[in-house]
């Protein structure tokens, strides 16, 4: 396969937005990054759409992209509509990714868009309700309830403490205030954090990432090509590697969960390891989750998440910052739309026009981008990993 | 790009299964694709999941794929899960040709599964009709009767007439009688056609498909790799082309409809003409739209459609016999199944195996598969081209 490129990049800001639609906010992302890529929209051959909700929110399930990217006027390349929950967007980079490293295409386009809010909340907690219908209805359970479980493992088995999940949250909220486009850019103290309600015991409501609207959008280029468009550094996508199953499987000690899996075998393709990633954009749907991820990807050994906060190596400054965009916490979590902000930020480090939460030297970053039913075999992990 | 053949396709028959679920349907039309490849199911790296509706019929939005391929016991490769309405099941096609054409993976799954009959046939109406919110309430706007203005169009302009379009259920339907996976088989005359009641003149009821539930699976290899799991002919896929945009421009005196621009596409891609094509499955949504689809498969010239089945050319035992297996009006139309129902056909046709109505030295098929909103830039239409 060739290589591939991101050249562009856009976003609209994450947050609660009750009078702008997916199509308002689509069409700002899409835009932003086509003019980030310097590209005449005319040379986008194909499209890949992803929304996860908006059959439940607006009732259109069909052709999403087709209508979202119309009203951006853009329409007749193919456009292929594609779901995998929280993980939807890089779902979408990987497609695209595939069209031009295959050699099928030169250009295409990337979108992640969601509507969570409506002017009636109570619709909004509906369709959030639906999309795990089988879970609410039928055992009353929650991503937070499994969160909170999976964190009670860890407390007991490696002494973690509510104390270093609040950490994780001054460090990313701390982040987001650097980000003009997250929901939530008020740095947190450790103490505000723990005086936030408990959702689900050991869980903070600061430590829960919020429901969001948003959209964020990249151009990804055939490299040998890329200098036609743009001065700019250009981006490598040295691999993207998806898996479906089970994140994490309480009675398995060999840690088969599906981000490791994700990560081992993306590090193979990339030929590279841990030691060489310079920043990452982790999947902290809730904060502390953050901890094991670093086990995951292979930033630190077994239970030894909270030292790697303790000891600063994951802030801005440190030798490998996690979430410098302020995570999913920070920055609200419009489904869809996350994994492409994911990768946005990661480019705009990678760039070095991060501005004032600019990783210094950064050359190789890591997107975990994650989402589904958390039990049960029915999750999908993806490993993304970007080069200067 | 490296060759892809289809090694295995299954069915589970179409038709109103009120006590089936998509599960229960996807489950069997997965294992029958797999036990035609002759595959162990490990072997499987990538699926693709197809699906229109379910986020509206169950409420399960997301990872609707993984929640349906759990139940039929396979996990851990990547899913993606894929919608382009009545395209859906194609676009899934082309995402795992691509997995395997690119090289990334040797075996990849596709699936294509919709339900929608409900017990409370109320809930169905209203699924169906939320699915093109705009049209349906804000201008009480529908398939049909977009399909009656351009077929008034045609006999305005050709002098087309309702005669015509009933002898394209005629021929349909005796094709239907034959295939046990459709979900009307009573063969139909001409005149039982016409007495049956006004949709939208002068589309009579037998002529419009029937809303159905239904899966439809096949497994795509690595060429090189496939006599590794079956004897039997290699389906290769010379092409699978995908546009989006505007299907017909009323204003457009230059017939750059996205399904006509696809086929040109599809046939520079595979190196071959309509003359070459020895069998086609084509998206009858509304049976006399195949006269319009011949032009735009370059089948004959414009207007031309009535005389190709007025000489028989396209009926079982013509020179390019079209919809053998009865086409959407004798098959039944579950939305994201049909495509590969549509594959599922011409690969039993290349292999041989069509029965009693298979096509005499059947070498090269072509799939035409479409869907979305009509008018209004929204639609998308895909051409496939598979070759023994």
């Amino acid at each position: 396969m060739r290589k591939a490129a991101i050249i562009g990049v856009g976003m609209h800001p994450f947050g609660k937005f009750l009078n702008y639609s997916l199509e308002d906010m689509a069409r700002v992302a899409v835009w932003n990054a086509i003019e980030d890529a310097g590209l005449p929209p005319k040379d986008i051959q194909v499209a890949y759409v992803a929304n996860s909700l908006a059959g439940l929110v607006t009732g259109q399930e069909g052709v999403r992209g087709q209508i979202i990217l119309r009203d951006a006027g853009l329409s007749g390349m193919p456009i292929i509509n594609v779901e995998n929950a929280c993980a939807s967007g890089t779902t979408a980079l990987r497609g695209a990714w595939l069209e031009v490293a295959s050699g099928l295409h030169d250009v295409a386009l990337v979108l992640g868009v969601e509507k969570l809010f409506l002017p009636r909340t109570a619709d909004s907690i509906e369709i959030l309700a639906a999309d795990s219908e089988i879970r609410l209805k039928n055992m009353g359970f929650q991503f937070t309830a499994w969160y909170a479980m999976e964190l009670r493992r860890y407390m007991k088995k490696y002494g973690w403490n509510v104390v270093d999940f609040a950490k994780v949250v001054e460090k990313n909220s701390q982040n987001g205030s650097l980000n003009p486009y997250a929901m939530h850019r008020t740095p947190l103290t450790v103490e505000q954090v723990l005086d936030s309600r408990v959702v689900a015991e050991p869980l903070r409501l600061y430590m829960c990432s919020s429901m969001s609207d948003g959209a964020a959008a990249a151009i990804i280029c055939n490299k040998g090509r890329a200098r036609k468009y743009t001065g700019r550094p250009l981006i490598e996508i040295s691999t993207c590697v998806l898996r479906s199953g089970m994140f994490m499987n309480p009675r398995d000690t060999n840690r088969t969960g599906i981000t490791r899996l994700a990560a081992n075998e993306a590090y193979e393709q990339a030929g590279l390891g841990p030691e060489s990633i310079d920043v990452a954009e982790v999947h902290d749907a809730m904060s502390p989750s953050e901890l094991y991820h670093y086990e995951d990807l292979g930033f630190c050994a077994e239970g030894e998440g909270p030292s790697m906060i303790e000891q600063g190596r994951t802030k801005l400054g440190g030798d490998i910052p996690v979430n410098p965009s302020g995570g999913l916490s920070a920055r609200g979590h419009p489904i869809a739309a996350t994994g492409l902000a994911q990768v946005a930020e990661i480019v705009w480090q990678l760039r070095g026009e991060a501005g004032p939460r600019q990783v210094s030297q950064a050359q190789v970053g890591l997107i975990e981008n994650s989402g589904g039913i958390v039990e049960d075999d029915a999750a999908a992990a993806s490993i993304t990993i970007l080069k200067r």
